[in-house]
Protein backbone atom coordinates (compact mmCIF):
# COMPACT_ATOMS: atom_id res chain seq x y z
CA UNK A 1 0.00 0.00 0.00
CA UNK A 2 0.81 3.64 -0.89
CA UNK A 3 1.74 5.55 2.39
CA UNK A 4 3.36 9.27 2.94
CA UNK A 5 5.11 10.43 6.20
CA UNK A 6 5.01 14.09 6.80
CA UNK A 7 5.23 16.40 9.31
CA UNK A 8 1.85 17.83 10.97
CA UNK A 9 0.09 20.83 10.37
CA UNK A 10 -2.84 22.69 12.32
CA UNK A 11 -4.81 20.98 9.78
CA UNK A 12 -4.65 17.90 10.82
CA UNK A 13 -5.57 18.66 14.16
CA UNK A 14 -9.00 16.68 13.96
CA UNK A 15 -7.15 14.38 13.12
CA UNK A 16 -4.63 13.68 15.49
CA UNK A 17 -7.28 14.53 18.28
CA UNK A 18 -9.33 11.22 16.66
CA UNK A 19 -6.49 9.12 16.88
CA UNK A 20 -5.26 9.83 19.85
CA UNK A 21 -8.68 9.07 21.42
CA UNK A 22 -9.01 5.87 19.37
CA UNK A 23 -5.49 5.15 21.21
CA UNK A 24 -6.78 5.50 24.88
CA UNK A 25 -10.36 3.68 23.99
CA UNK A 26 -8.15 1.07 22.82
CA UNK A 27 -6.10 0.75 25.91
CA UNK A 28 -9.01 1.59 28.05
CA UNK A 29 -8.12 4.72 29.24
CA UNK A 30 -10.22 7.23 27.62
CA UNK A 31 -11.78 8.63 31.16
CA UNK A 32 -7.51 9.69 31.85
CA UNK A 33 -7.43 11.35 28.68
CA UNK A 34 -7.98 15.62 30.28
CA UNK A 35 -7.21 17.56 27.24
CA UNK A 36 -9.88 19.32 24.70
CA UNK A 37 -9.25 19.94 21.33
CA UNK A 38 -8.66 23.28 21.87
CA UNK A 39 -5.79 22.36 24.39
CA UNK A 40 -4.24 20.15 21.74
CA UNK A 41 -4.79 22.83 18.70
CA UNK A 42 -3.05 25.43 21.01
CA UNK A 43 -0.29 23.80 22.13
CA UNK A 44 0.32 21.47 19.10
CA UNK A 45 0.46 24.08 17.13
CA UNK A 46 0.55 27.95 18.47
CA UNK A 47 3.43 29.78 18.97
CA UNK A 48 5.91 27.72 20.84
CA UNK A 49 4.63 24.21 20.40
CA UNK A 50 4.57 21.62 23.11
CA UNK A 51 5.19 18.90 20.87
CA UNK A 52 5.54 17.75 17.32
CA UNK A 53 3.66 15.19 15.14
CA UNK A 54 4.15 13.16 12.31
CA UNK A 55 1.36 11.86 10.24
CA UNK A 56 0.91 8.71 7.88
CA UNK A 57 -1.23 9.14 4.98
CA UNK A 58 -2.90 6.88 2.36
CA UNK A 59 -3.87 8.11 -1.02
CA UNK A 60 -7.58 8.90 -1.63
CA UNK A 61 -8.00 5.42 -2.80
CA UNK A 62 -6.79 3.63 0.12
CA UNK A 63 -8.68 5.66 2.55
CA UNK A 64 -10.33 4.03 5.57
CA UNK A 65 -13.73 2.77 5.81
CA UNK A 66 -14.68 5.75 7.31
CA UNK A 67 -12.93 7.91 4.90
CA UNK A 68 -9.97 9.11 6.34
CA UNK A 69 -6.43 9.47 4.78
CA UNK A 70 -4.81 10.11 7.88
CA UNK A 71 -3.89 6.63 9.41
CA UNK A 72 -1.36 6.79 11.77
CA UNK A 73 0.34 9.46 13.85
CA UNK A 74 3.88 9.90 15.95
CA UNK A 75 3.76 12.77 19.02
CA UNK A 76 7.12 13.26 20.29
CA UNK A 77 8.97 15.73 22.28
CA UNK A 78 11.82 17.13 22.88
CA UNK A 79 13.92 16.74 26.15
CA UNK A 80 17.20 17.34 27.70
CA UNK A 81 19.95 15.71 29.63
CA UNK A 82 22.43 17.64 31.62
CA UNK A 83 24.56 14.31 31.48
CA UNK A 84 23.95 13.43 27.93
CA UNK A 85 22.43 16.67 26.29
CA UNK A 86 19.56 16.73 23.67
CA UNK A 87 17.04 13.42 23.83
CA UNK A 88 13.46 12.49 22.55
CA UNK A 89 10.66 11.32 24.12
CA UNK A 90 7.93 9.88 21.43
CA UNK A 91 4.84 10.44 23.75
CA UNK A 92 2.03 8.53 21.42
CA UNK A 93 2.60 6.16 18.62
CA UNK A 94 -0.67 4.55 16.93
CA UNK A 95 -1.32 3.09 13.65
CA UNK A 96 -4.94 2.37 12.84
CA UNK A 97 -5.69 -0.86 12.97
CA UNK A 98 -6.66 -1.73 9.14
CA UNK A 99 -3.96 0.05 7.94
CA UNK A 100 -1.43 -2.16 10.01
CA UNK A 101 0.96 -4.76 8.47
CA UNK A 102 1.96 -2.65 5.23
CA UNK A 103 4.88 -1.21 7.31
CA UNK A 104 3.16 2.37 7.97
CA UNK A 105 4.54 1.81 11.51
CA UNK A 106 7.98 0.90 11.07
CA UNK A 107 7.99 3.95 8.29
CA UNK A 108 6.71 6.21 10.71
CA UNK A 109 8.87 5.47 13.85
CA UNK A 110 11.98 5.43 11.38
CA UNK A 111 10.77 8.91 10.85
CA UNK A 112 11.23 9.88 14.45
CA UNK A 113 14.64 8.14 14.43
CA UNK A 114 15.88 10.34 11.81
CA UNK A 115 14.65 13.67 13.46
CA UNK A 116 16.36 12.39 17.01
CA UNK A 117 19.66 11.75 14.94
CA UNK A 118 19.47 14.88 12.81
CA UNK A 119 18.90 17.01 15.99
CA UNK A 120 21.71 14.85 17.45
CA UNK A 121 19.89 13.31 20.30
CA UNK A 122 21.53 10.99 22.50
CA UNK A 123 18.28 8.70 22.73
CA UNK A 124 15.40 7.99 21.96
CA UNK A 125 12.80 6.95 24.87
CA UNK A 126 9.18 5.80 24.88
CA UNK A 127 6.70 4.07 27.35
CA UNK A 128 4.35 0.94 26.47
CA UNK A 129 1.85 -0.82 28.12
CA UNK A 130 3.03 -4.03 29.48
CA UNK A 131 0.39 -6.08 28.36
CA UNK A 132 1.05 -4.77 24.84
CA UNK A 133 3.27 -7.81 23.56
CA UNK A 134 2.63 -6.36 19.96
CA UNK A 135 4.11 -2.87 20.54
CA UNK A 136 6.91 -4.31 22.98
CA UNK A 137 7.98 -6.70 20.45
CA UNK A 138 7.34 -4.09 17.57
CA UNK A 139 10.05 -1.83 19.53
CA UNK A 140 12.57 -4.61 20.43
CA UNK A 141 12.79 -5.47 16.74
CA UNK A 142 13.81 -2.46 16.10
CA UNK A 143 16.67 -1.86 18.04
CA UNK A 144 14.74 -0.45 22.09
CA UNK A 145 16.13 -1.64 25.05
CA UNK A 146 13.48 -2.49 28.33
CA UNK A 147 14.93 -0.39 30.90
CA UNK A 148 12.63 0.10 33.34
CA UNK A 149 8.97 -0.84 34.90
CA UNK A 150 6.68 1.55 36.34
CA UNK A 151 3.79 0.45 37.26
CA UNK A 152 2.51 -1.34 33.75
CA UNK A 153 4.21 0.62 31.91
CA UNK A 154 7.40 -0.66 30.72
CA UNK A 155 10.28 2.03 29.59
CA UNK A 156 12.16 1.76 26.44
CA UNK A 157 15.05 3.43 24.81
CA UNK A 158 16.84 3.64 22.00
CA UNK A 159 20.11 4.69 22.19
CA UNK A 160 22.20 6.40 20.00
CA UNK A 161 23.43 3.29 18.31
CA UNK A 162 20.03 1.45 17.92
CA UNK A 163 19.03 4.75 16.15
CA UNK A 164 21.94 4.74 13.78
CA UNK A 165 21.27 0.80 13.28
CA UNK A 166 17.41 1.70 12.44
CA UNK A 167 18.14 3.81 10.15
CA UNK A 168 20.25 2.20 8.15
CA UNK A 169 18.67 -0.88 7.58
CA UNK A 170 16.36 -0.52 4.77
CA UNK A 171 14.24 -4.08 5.75
CA UNK B 1 20.81 35.75 53.65
CA UNK B 2 19.66 38.17 50.75
CA UNK B 3 19.14 36.36 47.32
CA UNK B 4 17.46 36.76 44.12
CA UNK B 5 16.25 34.05 41.51
CA UNK B 6 15.80 35.17 38.17
CA UNK B 7 16.07 33.24 34.22
CA UNK B 8 19.19 32.60 33.30
CA UNK B 9 20.82 34.31 29.95
CA UNK B 10 23.80 32.82 27.85
CA UNK B 11 25.90 34.89 30.36
CA UNK B 12 25.24 32.37 32.86
CA UNK B 13 26.33 29.22 31.12
CA UNK B 14 29.64 28.98 32.59
CA UNK B 15 28.23 29.26 36.36
CA UNK B 16 25.65 26.78 34.67
CA UNK B 17 28.08 24.29 33.67
CA UNK B 18 30.28 24.56 36.82
CA UNK B 19 27.43 23.72 39.36
CA UNK B 20 26.34 20.88 36.88
CA UNK B 21 29.56 19.39 37.49
CA UNK B 22 29.68 19.99 40.86
CA UNK B 23 26.33 18.37 41.26
CA UNK B 24 27.79 15.25 39.14
CA UNK B 25 30.93 15.24 41.51
CA UNK B 26 28.58 15.59 44.52
CA UNK B 27 26.43 12.70 43.03
CA UNK B 28 29.73 10.25 41.81
CA UNK B 29 28.84 10.01 38.44
CA UNK B 30 31.05 12.73 36.75
CA UNK B 31 32.15 9.92 34.47
CA UNK B 32 28.41 10.41 32.97
CA UNK B 33 28.73 13.49 32.13
CA UNK B 34 28.98 13.34 28.32
CA UNK B 35 28.43 16.86 27.24
CA UNK B 36 30.53 19.83 26.68
CA UNK B 37 30.55 23.28 27.89
CA UNK B 38 29.97 24.07 24.54
CA UNK B 39 26.97 21.62 23.69
CA UNK B 40 25.46 23.17 26.89
CA UNK B 41 25.77 26.50 25.46
CA UNK B 42 24.50 25.73 21.90
CA UNK B 43 21.33 23.48 23.51
CA UNK B 44 20.53 25.98 26.90
CA UNK B 45 21.10 29.51 24.61
CA UNK B 46 20.78 28.60 21.28
CA UNK B 47 17.55 29.54 19.07
CA UNK B 48 15.44 26.85 19.84
CA UNK B 49 16.22 26.27 23.24
CA UNK B 50 16.26 22.69 24.37
CA UNK B 51 15.63 23.90 28.32
CA UNK B 52 15.24 26.74 30.46
CA UNK B 53 17.18 27.60 33.98
CA UNK B 54 16.59 29.92 36.92
CA UNK B 55 19.50 31.33 39.08
CA UNK B 56 19.74 31.83 42.93
CA UNK B 57 22.30 34.76 43.18
CA UNK B 58 23.32 36.57 46.07
CA UNK B 59 25.09 39.96 46.08
CA UNK B 60 28.60 40.65 46.01
CA UNK B 61 29.50 41.09 49.76
CA UNK B 62 27.76 37.27 50.35
CA UNK B 63 29.89 36.36 47.46
CA UNK B 64 31.04 32.14 48.08
CA UNK B 65 34.58 31.57 48.82
CA UNK B 66 35.65 30.92 45.85
CA UNK B 67 34.17 34.21 44.70
CA UNK B 68 31.23 33.20 42.95
CA UNK B 69 27.94 35.17 42.90
CA UNK B 70 25.60 32.35 41.29
CA UNK B 71 25.19 29.82 43.88
CA UNK B 72 22.03 27.71 42.65
CA UNK B 73 20.43 26.88 39.87
CA UNK B 74 17.24 25.06 38.56
CA UNK B 75 17.47 23.71 35.09
CA UNK B 76 13.92 22.00 33.80
CA UNK B 77 12.93 21.64 29.95
CA UNK B 78 8.34 21.37 28.73
CA UNK B 79 6.83 17.80 28.05
CA UNK B 80 3.84 16.68 26.95
CA UNK B 81 1.33 14.14 27.68
CA UNK B 82 -1.38 13.45 25.42
CA UNK B 83 -3.65 12.83 28.45
CA UNK B 84 -2.71 15.80 30.52
CA UNK B 85 -1.40 18.24 28.40
CA UNK B 86 1.17 20.27 29.06
CA UNK B 87 3.54 19.50 31.78
CA UNK B 88 7.32 20.03 32.86
CA UNK B 89 10.15 18.16 34.13
CA UNK B 90 12.66 19.05 36.39
CA UNK B 91 16.26 18.16 34.74
CA UNK B 92 18.88 19.32 37.56
CA UNK B 93 19.02 21.09 40.86
CA UNK B 94 21.73 22.29 42.84
CA UNK B 95 22.22 24.52 45.53
CA UNK B 96 26.19 25.10 46.21
CA UNK B 97 26.61 23.40 50.26
CA UNK B 98 27.96 26.59 51.72
CA UNK B 99 24.61 28.18 51.45
CA UNK B 100 22.29 25.56 52.11
CA UNK B 101 20.07 26.51 55.12
CA UNK B 102 18.98 29.92 53.86
CA UNK B 103 15.55 29.52 51.97
CA UNK B 104 17.68 29.47 48.49
CA UNK B 105 16.43 25.87 47.34
CA UNK B 106 13.12 26.30 48.71
CA UNK B 107 12.91 29.68 46.50
CA UNK B 108 14.47 28.53 43.62
CA UNK B 109 11.80 25.58 43.73
CA UNK B 110 8.66 27.18 44.39
CA UNK B 111 9.61 29.93 41.17
CA UNK B 112 9.92 26.69 39.29
CA UNK B 113 6.39 25.52 40.23
CA UNK B 114 4.85 29.20 39.84
CA UNK B 115 6.74 28.30 36.20
CA UNK B 116 4.78 25.27 35.53
CA UNK B 117 1.60 26.68 37.18
CA UNK B 118 1.74 29.88 34.71
CA UNK B 119 2.37 27.76 32.10
CA UNK B 120 -1.06 25.61 33.21
CA UNK B 121 0.53 22.25 33.12
CA UNK B 122 -0.45 19.05 34.41
CA UNK B 123 2.21 18.23 36.60
CA UNK B 124 5.86 18.90 37.86
CA UNK B 125 8.08 15.89 37.95
CA UNK B 126 11.80 15.11 38.58
CA UNK B 127 14.12 12.05 40.01
CA UNK B 128 16.19 11.79 42.83
CA UNK B 129 18.74 9.11 43.92
CA UNK B 130 17.16 7.21 46.20
CA UNK B 131 20.40 7.39 48.77
CA UNK B 132 19.74 11.39 48.76
CA UNK B 133 17.45 10.87 52.10
CA UNK B 134 17.94 15.43 52.14
CA UNK B 135 16.31 15.51 48.77
CA UNK B 136 14.06 13.39 49.13
CA UNK B 137 12.85 14.72 52.28
CA UNK B 138 12.72 18.34 51.02
CA UNK B 139 10.93 17.65 47.96
CA UNK B 140 8.58 15.76 50.10
CA UNK B 141 7.63 18.53 52.60
CA UNK B 142 6.81 20.76 49.63
CA UNK B 143 4.49 18.12 48.11
CA UNK B 144 5.72 15.99 45.65
CA UNK B 145 5.00 12.04 45.21
CA UNK B 146 7.24 9.24 44.89
CA UNK B 147 5.37 8.09 41.91
CA UNK B 148 8.19 5.09 40.59
CA UNK B 149 11.71 3.84 41.17
CA UNK B 150 14.04 3.04 38.77
CA UNK B 151 17.44 1.25 39.10
CA UNK B 152 18.08 3.75 42.21
CA UNK B 153 16.10 6.56 41.08
CA UNK B 154 12.90 7.76 42.37
CA UNK B 155 10.67 9.62 40.29
CA UNK B 156 8.73 12.05 42.40
CA UNK B 157 5.58 14.37 40.91
CA UNK B 158 4.08 17.66 42.10
CA UNK B 159 0.46 17.78 41.04
CA UNK B 160 -1.40 20.76 40.11
CA UNK B 161 -2.80 21.25 43.25
CA UNK B 162 0.36 20.32 45.13
CA UNK B 163 1.95 23.13 42.92
CA UNK B 164 -0.74 25.67 43.81
CA UNK B 165 -0.64 25.09 47.81
CA UNK B 166 3.42 25.22 47.61
CA UNK B 167 2.97 28.44 45.89
CA UNK B 168 0.47 29.95 48.47
CA UNK B 169 2.21 28.60 51.78
CA UNK B 170 4.93 31.33 52.17
CA UNK B 171 6.85 29.22 54.58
Amino acid sequence: MNFSIRLATKADCKDIWRMIRDLAIHQKMLDQMMITYEDLERDAFGPNPWCETLMAEVPEENKSKEGFKAVGFALYFYSYSTFKGRTVYLEDFFVMPEFRGFGIGKNLLRTVAKVATEKQCAHLELSVLGQNINSRSFYAAHGAEDIAVRDDWHYLRFSTQSLTNFISCQK
